[in-house]
């Protein structure tokens, strides 16, 4: 079922304006030329708005924001919703400063976004204003395991039906949800939290996905889930003795270069609630 | 012939000034690392002059341009002039957007560039003020190849002729042309545009065989495609099962690391038009 | 006797708060995942102090300032040392602009630093205001090898009693000294100097190692300059035929993500002065 998704993001190319921290941006672009789109990384607001114009899909990610790039934001996403155009939101560190958590917070008023994709942690920060997220880590007392497992689906749930977006939790188990179901996905591998921006390359996945299939946001949203979830644990299957973070971060984004609808289909591990 | 030209980076280890845009400026660092050059990295208004004139040569990236980094793009740019230091252009997503077509013909009429290196799309937007670019990348209807490459060369010779800079377009034939002289390069490999920065990488080793190679901007220019296009090449025959752009990526920057004179000379598959 | 310093960071798994240049930032947080710790970026001034006062250490990194990230610099120290918390300045390219010189000299006036890690010319630049650095590399002139030791030992003693901070010199043979004390770092491996921000790695495992052993400072730098050093060793042992500096970049920070107490122990080189 996720094949034709996935297939769909190979097919169309979109082209998918990113508004993203520098730390990870690097592997963001790679990861969007891996999964079949291309990106442009633009966030001065004199070309925001018609940088936001030419794309088939935004992608906003609020680390390391500035006063210069926070402006950007707003003007990509206001013209991304007024064309109709999907955008993915990151409020990467959500909890962790109040200029995130406000930012995201503002953000999440101007703009309809189609997905917001953080950790547990930044996600009730978004959702309550405060938090205890860890740096850009979550807070281990939140974190989404079995035992949590059907609260976080409600939360989710809940939160879609206010924002009107999908809410896509990562986490040991991860969750897309909109209002009235959730995909709860089991993919994935502990070394991801290895590598510094597998959260944000997640977020562009998402972006490049909704962008090739607009009519389907939950879908393609848990479809990406999965997608980056098997391609960690590929590029977990593939380290070798002396292999560590940086050997592996190569081995994630190979995967997702090398992955095809139908080992997707065959690797995805997910239930829907 | 382009044995020398390479050596002289070796020998020389030229430091290069380089203002350029986030996504690829590491890849841009260990490339000129990689070749034999040094890299420093400065985009502020307070030390660009200074900078400048520590430096043998200089490039400018407009990728992820801004309102704080374009007066340093311009001021740097004028003091490698007034010092006869070379200067190369690589105007990443002319034509996308106004902001950077702009930018790129402002910098045009302060600064003399010694070769300017884009996709034909960016180029074409540079020479005429409008453009089709897609995003980062050349729009397909500009393509160069065999059947379009005398309208392409008789295009850079013109353009090189009004700027008086080296015109170097990259694509399934890359060019590198003066007023009279067309270098067309068949080197390269289509794997290279499935890596971000791949031409902003070529723009810095451009910039560093220009300044090892002074009074050579064109041979210098066409001596930088063979060898990086001959580095796709070498990384794409490097490749396993399991590889992806982001092994290419690394194998690429190692194939230049390695690159030596013999190698280049041997492997440069050109024609002078 | 570094088998538990490093541990300490493993263990304590410390959140480091970086202020550091774009060209680099990418490996710098990859290092500290690999070697224990948690990395957060950011250098918004709005933010700056609120994200300083939840880490447990600081990096200060001075490559690719510019006037909106030098406040955030000052502030962040500033409130990492209210709290008590170890901050770590790395004067990238002082020396080679004044901006640059002056800006380190200024944060050494303001923020009390725990260690200041830089190569030779930097370190004189900051001493004496004036230098020679050759873009954000070494003088060559000025070289520590076994003529120049006790002369640099001495230096580096001297600058440690007028600073209050632990000075870490990096080159052929690096020193860690306080006023009284040097380690002579027999560790590391010149292929080091073919990947850019090595030293930044360095600087941000130095803030790791300080911030999870807070009482020991000098011997937690010698330690990150020996776990460095013997890393870069490791990593050239592995490398193959065809691999370049782009292969020994993920070999370095693979290996620091392998390494363990005991391997630094034994590979650890050092004499005491």
């Amino acid at each position: 079922m996720f094949k034709e998704l996935l297939e769909n993001v190979r097919r169309k190319k979109p082209l998918i304006h990113a508004i993203t921290n520098y730390v990870t941006v690097n592997d963001c672009a790679n990861l969007l030329l891996a999964c079949g789109a291309s990106p442009i990384m633009a966030d001065e607001i004199e070309e925001a708005e018609e940088i936001a114009s030419l794309c088939s899909g935004l992608c906003v990610n609020i680390g390391t924001l500035n006063q210069n790039t926070i402006p950007s934001m707003f003007a990509a996403g206001k013209k991304a919703n007024a064309l109709g155009r999907p955008a993915v939101l990151d409020p990467v560190g959500a909890g962790a400063s109040n200029l995130r958590t406000q930012t995201a917070r503002r953000l999440l008023e101007e703009v309809k976004f189609t997905v917001i994709r953080g950790n547990i942690s930044e996600i009730k920060a978004l959702a309550t204003g405060t938090g205890t997220t860890r740096g850009v880590d979550a807070d281990v007392a939140d974190t989404v395991t079995d035992e949590t497992l059907d609260g976080a689906v409600s939360f989710a749930k809940k939160l879609s039906e206010k924002t009107g977006a999908i809410i896509a939790i990562t986490g040991p188990i991860d969750i897309a949800a909109d209002h009235s179901r959730a995909y709860c996905v089991r993919n994935g591998h502990p070394m991801m939290s290895k590598v510094t921006g597998t959260g944000c390359q997640l977020s562009a996945l998402t972006a490049a996905y909704v962008a090739a299939n607009p009519d389907r946001p939950l879908e393609a949203s848990a479809a990406a889930l999965c997608a980056m979830g098997l391609c960690g644990e590929i590029a977990f299957a593939r380290m070798e003795e002396k292999d560590g973070n940086a050997s592996y971060r190569n081995y994630l984004i190979d995967a997702v270069c090398r992955l095809r609808g139908e080992a997707l289909d065959k690797g995805a591990k997910y239930e829907i609630r």
